[in-house]
């Protein structure tokens, strides 16, 4: 496998074991001031995940573990950790990954010596990084497979680019590493492919236009920004060779549940002969569940993340407008489900995988495995 | 027919013969300042189209027919008025309305003596508004018919209010007199159907955010905005009855070019077989194209749109944020089409009818009748 220039490790998320000491990106303040925090408690972290200066299921689970850390080097018995982990789990409860990375700390520390605990959680949040970067890496190279044969059909070639659209983040700013739907991007530009991406600003929150857009950057990888609207208008003009975006939970039966917006790319997708792929380390598919639309319950945010846009004013100070009529309400739900049919493929650290049942089962094995 | 209380011409434009003076409404600073312009001249009805003071393919019809007035007060020679009207058409391109009004003050006027041609142009402004009224009421009282049916469906009995999803507004901001995909809702609420109201946003410059919200909420109707991400998984729930759009051009085969967006809600509308209805007034229809993917032009406008957003902050200022990476550019398409397979029908002064060239070709001959 080709190694990924650059960072194995997320500049988002680092981790000291030696000193067990972390260094978050603040995102809250991306793109427009680049802040590192250093939470050093468990309070720290939980408040770092619930104020969402860092997001992105993988992101948070490592901030979650890194929590564990500090708590197990303050105070290493069982019920301090247990406390700790309550905590921790409780700052966004919806998070999969952060619940497992949770419990796999608690797992890891209880079956060591109380005087090597704390070591023992430092080197087990370091793992947790390393595992999520090689699930990364192989999502990049399963990916690059898929790039590499649309850079190659005579359209591409023609236009001498290959344009993908994606939604939302989820690249380095959302992971321990490269990121997932992005990471197959990055692994294609270091292959040479010349490749531009359609950036969904993904309202209410921005993700788009506001991470995704500058972590492109920083990595130079040539973007635009485009309304949420504009994907359909793009896919029919021929503009969009393929999506890729990531995935918050996705059943067994391949449904997936993503940012509010995914369905529509995807419908607009599948009118379009576009193919759609969804990039996501096995860990995000639950198990439990099959049919996304009638069995996931859809988080519902505050009316005034539609109603209020934050953004730097003329004077670079960064604020929040108002764009809706005082009076006006606004309903605000978080993730859609796009059906399993509308899928083209999963894309995942054991390769790309049909959105069926049948074909998701032989990973139910794998998916649970210690990194 | 019934006809609708209030104001039977719109607020937004107010034409006085008479005097030959027009007062419209302000439409870039609401919802936060209710003011009014004068343009008196072609200049400053090229401005107010171009600079989207005014807007909504039929309001800036009659701009244009008022700027039309304006040239022929101030030279009614036929020089002068083509030259007039090659700058009033070319403030927008893709509104076919504006070509249209242009085109017909042009004819009465050519067809009158020099000296009565001021007198007969600020007649037939009035002319033009009182017949968009009309036909504004009659697309109210064809769409009364649907949504009374609807409302008469065991789901929407049972909940007690009939939920319509729109994009953008087409409401009484946008045309003369009622608006053509409000005037149903309107009306529907004027014969005591409980009506909500689906707001899209409309990124990018959220129209349906600003104008729309304030224009339901004016008129007493309940409504909340949503994210245009949203209607896909609001559909998904059975929580959309009919989506109902305005067209800014409409092809002989009913292929729809409006708002950026539309089009993935219509997919998302057919995908859970919500009926999506089009309202238009039969000077939409552009009867020299069929394929409007293949052969409508979309306008592309500056990408500080998309990279910017406009609103009051806490202190009641109206301030631009940008809330994407000062290196990162963006692309903003203003309109897409709407392939006709995707319109359940479309509702205009003449009826209700299926999106196809056999289905519209009746209307060709009454379209371009006389007010």
């Amino acid at each position: 496998m080709t190694a990924l220039p650059g960072w194995e490790r997320s500049p988002a998320f680092v981790f000291d074991a030696t000193r067990c000491a972390l260094s978050v990106l603040d995102q809250a303040h991306l793109p427009f001031e680049q802040r590192y925090l250093q939470p050093g408690s468990v309070a720290d972290c939980v408040r770092v995940i619930r104020e969402m200066n860092v997001r992105g299921a993988p992101l948070i689970g490592l901030v979650a573990a890194a929590g564990m850390a500090f708590a197990a080097r303050a105070d290493a018995s069982d019920a301090a950790l247990a406390a700790a982990a309550a905590l921790l789990i409780a700052s966004r409860p919806t998070a999969v990954n952060l619940r497992w990375a949770v419990e796999d700390l608690q797992a890891v520390l209880r079956a060591a010596p109380l005087a090597a605990r704390a070591e023992a959680a430092a080197a087990r949040v370091l793992a947790l990084q390393r595992s999520e970067s090689a699930c990364c890496a192989r999502i990049a190279e399963h990916g690059l497979g898929i790039l590499r044969a649309l850079a190659d059909t005579p359209r591409v070639r023609e236009r001498g680019v290959l344009n993908v659209l994606t939604h939302c983040n989820a690249g380095w700013l959302a992971t321990g590493a490269w990121g997932t739907a992005l990471a197959p991007v990055y692994r294609a530009a270091a292959a040479g492919i010349a490749v531009h991406v359609w950036v969904d600003e993904t309202r209410p929150r921005n993700q788009g236009a506001r991470l995704t857009a500058w972590e492109l950057g920083e990595g130079g990888i040539a973007h635009s920004i485009v309304a949420d609207n504009c994907a359909g208008h793009l896919m029919q003009r021929g503009l969009v060779d393929v999506c890729i975006v990531g995935s918050d939970r996705t059943t067994r039966a391949g449904d997936v549940c993503n940012k509010i917006g995914t369905y529509q790319k995807a419908l607009a997708a599948a009118d379009n002969g576009v193919p759609f792929y969804v990039a996501l380390p096995c860990s995000t598919i639950d198990w439990t569940i099959a049919d996304g639309v009638r069995e996931i319950e859809i988080e519902e945010r505050d009316a005034s993340e539609v109603l209020q846009i934050e953004g730097a004013g003329a004077d670079g100070v960064l604020r929040s407008v108002r764009h809706a009529p005082l009076a006006s309400r606004a309903a605000n739900f978080a993730f859609d489900v796009t059906p399993a049919r509308l899928v083209t493929g999963l894309i995942c650290e054991h390769g790309v995988f049909a959105a069926n049942a049948a074909a998701l089962a032989p990973l139910r094995a794998v998916a649970g495995a210690a990194p």
